[in-house]
């Protein structure tokens, strides 16, 4: 049997594999400057800190050295996102309280150290954000390790920083939601038959229709968000197709980068429940 | 920097991303009875049995818990081969001698108790292999762990073992040749340029063209590995198309297995040698 942190991989390394999964790096796709194997090269490094995270590290901790295993690859960013929802779970699930009221538990009792590593890890890669409101400045996660003082000052958990972009970041909101949309999908993906590849492209088109992606919104725009929601929809409906849908969002460079962060998400909580591969 | 059990994991990933690899899995081609995303869990389970081999635990021992570990999903023996080419290497390397007489020194260390664990290693999955000669049935490795008696009365070390099939098992043959091939490999994939899954493509179909196959000698017949390889030539000399001949072999169950379990090897010397993912 396969423990949380091999599951908490396989499920980085599935969500990758999933296709079509429209504007995202697939088994079938690459991006000019970021490529399939170097997603698989940041799940293999990520592989450490997941471990951490089942043996019972900090969250925060567990996940900064994740993010940092991750990073040792030459694309940038390829899971930042991706861990900072799987690498809670499978805390959770190593506690055996893989459930939402569980995973809530698990997020809720970070600590101020916690939300200290989570800006540490903003130092091994680039992320995509938006600019924070001016009252929170000192928190803008780019300051990385350097927003630590801050952070002691407001006695800030991880939660609670979590808690501040809920309403603009797709994964924050998972967090502070009991990973609601995670296990709903998780649900989807063992309701469903066929290759696990497969499986992942249709989970994630039914999570893309369901809400805008906050990654989208943040780098191509809240109208562009709409569109790609409202087009995903069409695919699940039967009146559009993915692999067109995929091949034009890659071409114009929309990336619906949180739903692929909850697709890994879900996955993992499969895996956890007897997601067979 | 990923360690030589992360780069062991990595090159399992990065083999069987590779594409077109004529006649195997690749990210592109699943075989009806064999996925992609079967061979990416292979790779997450067999990492604490690489890890064994760099912590310098015994080969076979952490051979066969890497190939433990790989046979925790549904596809049967995905990379027992590669694992049997890779296990050795990060032994090498984690003990900083990775070079073709540091290979051999410690393949030519291992004791009985690696033969024993060798065989134990069948007993997880089924792997295709020819009968051997009458004077050796007491040694067919498909018995298992039940040969373990008969290996012991003989005093045959996984050396000896390897060396009574070097001549018919690619994979044996490097055992007793310092991994000559896969050290060649890996400096045609560090000489390469572009990404990582088309240099595989291309490594793979060099060793194919210089080499029968033997695990397709074993599958198909010689006559079979002959054509391959003289065809594979042809693809090396530009004469003929890789993805036609990619889907030709895939349809006709001509799997070249064991160029693929060197080009895994291939691919962990050149990453611990700095080939950039």
């Amino acid at each position: 049997m396969r423990d949380a942190a091999a599951n908490g991989q396989l499920a980085l390394l599935l969500e990758v594999t999933g296709t079509p999964k429209p504007g995202n790096v697939d088994r079938h796709r690459d991006h000019e400057d970021l490529r399939f194997e170097q997603f698989v090269a940041g799940a293999v490094g990520a592989r450490p800190g997941l471990e951490l995270a089942a043996d019972g590290a900090r969250v925060g901790r567990a996940f900064e050295r994740a993010v940092a295993g991750m990073s040792e690859q030459s694309g940038g960013n390829t899971q930042f996102g991706a861990l900072l929802t799987v690498t809670p779970l499978v805390a959770a699930a190593a506690a055996d309280r893989l459930s939402p009221s569980g995973a809530a538990a698990v997020v809720e009792a970070t600590s101020v150290e916690d939300a200290c590593d989570f800006y540490r890890a903003f130092d091994h890669v680039d992320v995509a954000v938006d600019d924070p409101p001016p009252e929170l400045d000192d928190l803008d996660v780019r300051r990385g390790g350097d927003a630590t003082a801050a952070i002691r000052d407001r006695e800030a958990t991880l939660y609670d920083v979590m808690r501040l972009s809920a309403d603009v970041d797709g994964v924050a909101a998972e967090w502070t939601d009991g990973f609601a949309r995670s296990f709903e999908a998780a649900g989807w993906l063992l309701a469903d038959d066929g290759p696990v590849y497969r499986r992942t492209s249709r989970a994630f088109l039914r999570l893309l229709a369901a809400e805008i992606d906050t990654f989208v919104v943040t780098r191509n725009g809240r109208a562009v968000a709409e569109e790609v929601r409202r087009r995903a929809r069409a695919v699940c409906d039967g009146e559009a197709d993915a692999e067109a849908l995929a091949a034009e969002l890659v071409d114009r460079g929309v990336n619906p980068g949180t739903t692929a962060d909850l697709t890994a998400a879900a996955l993992f909580v499969a895996l956890e429940r007897g997601l067979t591969v």
